[in-house]
């Protein structure tokens, strides 16, 4: 096949296809690059076209399509905690895990830039992005752990687990992504089910989702290897009870 | 007695104490107000001195004086996580933790807009001086538990639980300080005792630090507490063993 020639190719799009297109380019370079590594010639040769058609689209320069390549990727990772509510909780949340830690490993560099702050590109408005990711994550989970009202107690240590999780995943990038992913998810999970058991011991409504979530977990899930291997580290504790 | 003028009072002072008594007033506006409210005329009418005076000090003007104040609130944060290598580790994190709150409620404001981003004032700098109190804790904690050389997995469960004390403590100022900060901290080393617990049970060294920990507590302390208050939510989960 012989290759088209940008400006016939770019002609065809749609105002819509065209804007997409461009955003795909930006969140491409700004997922593998610092945006203060990114220009918008780069933007323009990703995409195949012109400089000046990326300034047409997004007339705010870098600035503008910064913003609109993360409200796109923050789309993406508000879904990565969309899950059908069925089977173990542990389940879904390995499931959630294993899409959000797919999205940080093929996001390496954006996502720790913009975590990490200090970035010429970011303003309070990307801040709230990044926000609204975390509140929607947190309202994902406590859909899946079945309460309409959480009590506070439960919902900060929701929002606890997942300040940890972003720590963790940020160390995670930062040590050339080890361990391996799916350990690091497995290991997470854990996490969670502990933090919610310590959580239940002071909050009834933590104790009662604990208590429905255990019963539907099964001996060979998350739960009972954590529980086989934990075991053997505080057999030697019967004095403190 | 008489009040002094201030002209009369500030000329007494030697260079280091006046810089010392600006960071004071700056560090006190910081702390309750955000970094966009502050005013350098501000500074200079709570420290009792002219404005030229405060530029004298802090030619930089108020960038200068915000990130000489945060450099002070991070060595003072700092502090919070020295203790002596005695006792159970527990009362050892809770009355860290304790120091850590107590700043926290006094700096509340200060403490949500430097955490919160978006501020006009941060920078890379600003952001390097957060991350210097993160780490400086961690190695803190590292060093309570007796290893010098932790795994990775082991300074991961560590720097994750400081992360998640830090959402705890900005959900916590921005619900009006509830529960009690003792509740909280009481609370916060459970989590601590349990993330650790989990790691053991995929982390040879941890297991190993778990495993001494607990032969150091005694059934009065936090740990026994935790024990009887989760022992009856997991109860009937022996279908996972």
């Amino acid at each position: 096949m012989a290759s088209q020639v940008p400006t016939r190719a770019y002609r065809r799009l749609s105002v819509e296809e065209r804007r997409r297109q461009l955003l795909t380019a930006a969140l491409e370079l700004f997922a593998r690059r610092a945006p203060e590594e990114v220009s918008l010639d780069d933007v323009a040769e990703t995409a195949g076209v012109s400089r000046p058609l990326v300034y047409r689209y997004f007339p705010g320069g870098k600035q503008q399509l910064y913003e609109a390549a993360l409200r796109s990727a923050a789309d993406e990772l508000e879904q990565c905690f969309a899950e059908p509510p069925e089977g173990p909780l542990t389940e879904r949340l390995t499931r959630a895990l294993n899409r959000y830690l797919t999205f940080v490993d093929e996001h390496d560099t954006g996502f720790s830039a913009l975590l990490q702050g200090g970035s010429v590109v970011e303003t309070s408005r990307t801040g709230a992005i990044v926000d609204g990711v975390r509140r929607a994550a947190a309202e994902h989970i406590l859909r899946h752990l079945g309460v309409a009202e959480p009590t506070a107690r439960l919902r900060m240590t929701v929002r606890m687990w997942i300040s940890s999780v972003e720590a963790a995943s940020l160390i995670w990038l930062d040590e050339d992504k080890e361990p391996a992913r799916e350990e690091l998810r497995d290991w997470l999970v854990e996490q969670f089910v502990v933090c919610l058991t310590a959580t239940a011991g002071r909050d009834a409504q933590t104790a009662g989702v604990v208590r429905g979530a255990l019963a539907l977990e099964d001996a060979e899930g998350a739960v009972g290897g954590l529980l086989r291997r934990v075991l053997p580290v505080v057999e030697d504790a019967g004095h403190l009870l």
